[in-house]
């Protein structure tokens, strides 16, 4: 018998498989505008392109639900139940040709994260979380479980992002951590999913950004939250950890 | 009629073939243990295996060569002709289970860099240059070009791996250029071959993680040398540029 889980799940995969398509008719391509405002960012045709295609699959779809994406805002705001979409997060890695871009959908519940999917198109690798569970390429994902910052394999996509006392505060858990690696953006998230990474630190992530990955980490058994114990989804100052001892210690130490 | 870089060419794919067999043998595994020494030093089975096997291989192909290996270090030293060794470039990627680590081959007669190999298993993507030109599986690989920093795509492994000076100049380059990326290793090399990143600024590298570079990056007509112009192999600092203007502002910035 089908369940909710399933179908959500089927449909996500079919949100892969679209966006997929628009990467395949041009997977080689580093031509991207900067965004208007202060500072480089980027933005090229594949954003533009799957976040479209995504809109009109789930407003088809789902007619009555909100829908919130990086490129083009608000549609239904203020919905019961609304998707969040970043066509590709991590456009600055597409850009220069490496694999660890993603497409982000999240799908929220009266302001709870019930489902979500991470695909990684140039790794061939899709996560999607439904149900409580998480699974990438079909097969069940889980973190590894790991409870010690000593033992922590720790990432951050750019360490220059931190400001100030969250540098400061950034640099305790890098000197407590076994090994640190950068410039990731969701494929960080993935492998804590899959026990690679135990433990991801970051700040100024917008929702478009992060409210896929919450449903990933808890599916695969890590804890997800903001960086003092609580879920402050909106402050952009995120924590995810292969265990909830694990993020625990790390909320004591950037809060100290 | 076959040429002595054709031969060079099919050995040095028959060494991706070998490395990569030991990686499918137990392609998912984060086992380490760390060297013995001051701080964190990881190294695999597979780093050892990959070894092993290259440094047989070669030894019976041409037994009056020299070998330089990461994990065995010398056999014959002082020859003419030596090859240098990196089984698993990228190391902590590997145990992170990210798909940037590499095997490295250089090739050195009589002091010039002659061939190179960066092979990415998990990208399944081998680079080699033999005779002044780098292929990528078999395809032409050619630098963007870029001749100017800022529209340079900076990549560096570790920015904390820089130390005060060093620092400093690392920063001048970085707010110089349009983006920078962190944490590849090799890949990024291969990627300023390929056109995807157009500058990569290192310190501290050792002559198993930089041999098999120059051959690649300078046969996809990009120039590599050390922070002062020169070709201080020995130093560990290393820019790799997409072009020699390029290698030169950022020569010019670094030593301000």
């Amino acid at each position: 018998m089908s369940t909710p889980h399933d179908s959500h799940r089927e449909f996500l995969l079919s949100l892969s498989a679209l966006a997929r398509a628009h990467w395949k008719d041009a997977p080689a391509s580093h031509a991207y505008d900067s965004k208007a405002g202060t500072g480089f960012d980027p933005v090229t045709a594949l954003d533009r392109q799957i976040e479209a295609t995504l809109r009109s699959t789930i407003g088809a779809a789902f007619p009555d639900d909100g829908i919130w994406g990086e490129e083009e805002g608000w549609t239904n705001e203020g919905a019961v139940r609304n998707w969040s979409l970043d066509p590709v997060d991590g456009t600055r890695a597409l850009i220069c040709g490496l694999p660890s871009w993603a497409v982000l959908v999240g799908l929220i519940e009266e302001g709870r994260h019930v489902a979500g999917m991470i695909d990684l198109p140039a790794l061939d690798e899709v996560f999607v979380a439904t149900g409580g569970c998480t699974s990438v390429n079909g097969r069940a994902a889980t973190t590894s479980g790991c409870t010690a910052l000593g033992q922590a394999r720790l990432a951050t996509t750019d360490p220059f992002l931190f400001v100030d006392a969250e540098y400061d505060a950034f640099v305790r858990i890098r000197e407590s951590c076994r090994v640190a690696r950068y410039g990731l953006d969701a494929l960080a998230y993935a492998r804590v999913a899959t026990g690679g990474l135990d433990l991801v630190v970051e700040s100024g992530l917008k929702r478009h950004d992060l409210d896929a990955l919450v449903a990933v980490v808890r599916g695969a058994g890590g804890h997800i939250g903001d960086w003092t114990g609580g879920e402050d989804w909106d402050g952009g100052r995120i924590v995810a950890a292969a265990s909830r001892p694990l993020y625990e210690s790390a909320v004591e130490l950037l809060s100290r």
